[in-house]
């Protein structure tokens, strides 16, 4: 079996802007080159375009713009963690001996049809992420007696480690108070809470070992893999406080690469809305039950950046099928030592999790140095 | 490395109906267990749709209506060839150790989006893919000095083989004049020509060496994959008259499992329109340069089944996103001894070429039993 690490990235703003997707690509493409001017556009073996943008045959589209020629091309889509199930697709080319250097790039644009699960009208008039995370945090929230106030705590701190991370959308921070004050879309959800859909891009290449070994002094490996899907429609859910699919995931990424959560330095959590921090950090193992809001509130306090450095989906913005890829570069560059502002103390072992639709499926990575 | 087979399978009839894509996949699903009362659900540890569909999160809808809780799950896409691609990852998975079982089901209703690539404008006035195929048949046909009615016999040969195919929408032998007399699209390309878009649905499971055996007493084996990208507008083609991305693929496929393209016994090719058939038996090295219309004029001569024995994409029909699967299970099936009228005889090493977009992508597998 090929072990697999990365070789490179590149990354483009997040933003509200309208260019087309094709544009927006190549965009965290030519990032990618300009900053590893070692990769060679002939060396890349396989494409994979992570979307959910109605365009089709992106990637040899991508290909084609940017003069690669691969093997395998294709577009991979699962919502909200269509990124991460790519990174996935590149690990097992590369270790099945089917590609030595794959390139994995998601975008997505403000407006994506992703935004919307049509398939289960159950879900009633609104939109379907809004509902879920409404219905999440009521019961989040009348499980362990949080309030409104502790809960703020999670936007209040991605949109403040946000500014540490130059292409991020939030551009101030913001205080509970902010968050209380600003427009209520539900009972329980407030603007301030959610995520917000963007225009961006982020390009990955993952290649085997002697590759990776010859173009990085410091080496990012891809140690675990785990990834369960539970149901697509979250009314399936055994419980709207916490998250079975990521319980699973984990379990599998951390058997793997036979580590503990507590070996794990830092991590990028999906926080698609406030009360998913806290519910993942449980979900994950880094807290009990209930507990998960308190370890946001000292991770505040003491100013650490371990719990999604680069302001998670809240402070970032949330590209569909770029953000599991944007989590992944964001962990690699923690592990190498190139997180500038946003660096933590010297990690060894990063955790990706990334998930869709009400964490109906998950996918938890684990990175090694 | 684990070996990789095909455990089970199963597939719809190919239709022009107005069905839901969930109700079309679900169908060829039920046909898989309803044929393999051995598969269970719980078993399947990935679940893969491949389509052109826009409807999202397709294969953890799938998943939840068949009662699979996959690992793994999401949509692969690249147009016509998105189910070779879409088997190519099942492979990959099982290769690499992160599944042991992989649910591959491809699906299409007649009025795929996947008909139209928008990105290249300067293909002008047509829809896409008449705009290539007639280019295709103009190159072909002057660069080799063939008639409009020796190629006819392409078509005439695989309405033919599809009377045998319980499956195909085709539901009656043609003549040489029936094509030449059908309505004309461009100077170069008439109705009869053309594979019809259709709605459809084909799944197959893919799974390694010891449930394969476990499982069946003829296993069949995926042991070549060879795939190629050269662009994604096929006005960058070198040749209209032969696909450069098919030699690149089935050269890598027949070198994977160390054969000649004469050790092959029976192939289903990616017939979209008249041209390609004897335009992929050359590239594929069946036949030579100009040669490949004879070699289609002798198999119906002597009523020989070995290329396309289901029909092609001309008999059968062709839903995009679930024509490679029908191709893999023609000939799994053939292998097996398992394709009824159509059984070519006693195969031992079985070929699918299927490709996008004016073989700007195509794929190879090699099956053997």
């Amino acid at each position: 079996m090929n072990k697999v690490g990365i070789a490179a990235y590149g990354i483009t703003p997040f933003t509200k802007n309208d260019e087309k997707i094709e544009t927006v690509m190549l965009r965290s493409l030519k990032e990618l080159f300009k900053t590893n001017p070692s990769i060679q556009q002939d060396q890349i073996q396989s494409v994979i375009v992570s979307t959910n943008n109605n365009s089709k045959y992106l990637a040899p589209v991508l290909s084609e713009m940017a003069g690669i020629k691969p093997k395998i091309s294709h577009t991979i889509e699962s919502l909200c963690n269509s990124g991460s199930n790519s990174i996935v697709s590149a690990y097992s080319y590369i270790s099945a001996g089917l590609a030595d250097v794959v390139l994995v790039t998601g975008a997505e644009r403000y407006d994506s049809p992703g935004q919307i699960l049509e398939w289960d009208e159950s879900r009633g008039e609104y939109k379907h992420p809004m509902f879920w995370a409404s219905i999440f945090t009521k019961s989040y929230k009348r499980q362990f007696s949080i309030s409104d106030e502790r809960l703020a705590i999670v936007s209040v701190k991605n949109h403040k480690q946000a500014q540490e991370n130059p292409n991020a959308i939030s551009d101030k921070k913001i205080t509970v108070e902010d968050v209380l004050k600003s427009r209520k879309i539900t009972d329980d959800l407030r603007l301030l809470d959610c995520s917000r859909p963007v225009t961006g891009a982020a390009s990955i290449i993952l290649a085997k070992e002697d590759i990776i070994k010859k173009n990085s002094q410091t080496p990012v490996w891809i140690t675990g893999i785990g990834q369960q899907t539970t149901s697509a429609g979250f009314t399936k859910n055994a419980s709207f406080s916490s998250m079975e699919s990521t319980k699973r995931a984990v379990n599998d990424a951390l058997k793997m690469c036979n580590k503990k959560i507590s070996d794990v330095d830092v991590a990028e959590l999906h926080d698609a809305f406030s009360v998913c921090e806290p519910i993942a950090l449980e979900s994950l193992g880094f807290s009990n039950p209930g507990q998960g809001i308190h370890m946001v509130e000292e991770l505040y306090n003491t100013e650490n950046f371990k719990i999604n450095p680069r302001g998670g989906l809240i402070g970032s913005g949330h590209p569909l099928g770029a953000t599991g890829i944007a989590q992944t570069i964001e962990i690699t560059q923690q592990l190498e030592g190139n997180a500038n502002k946003r660096q933590t103390d010297n990690p060894k072992t990063g955790l990706v999790h990334n998930m869709s639709a009400a964490a109906t499926s998950s996918t938890v990575l684990v990175l090694e140095k």
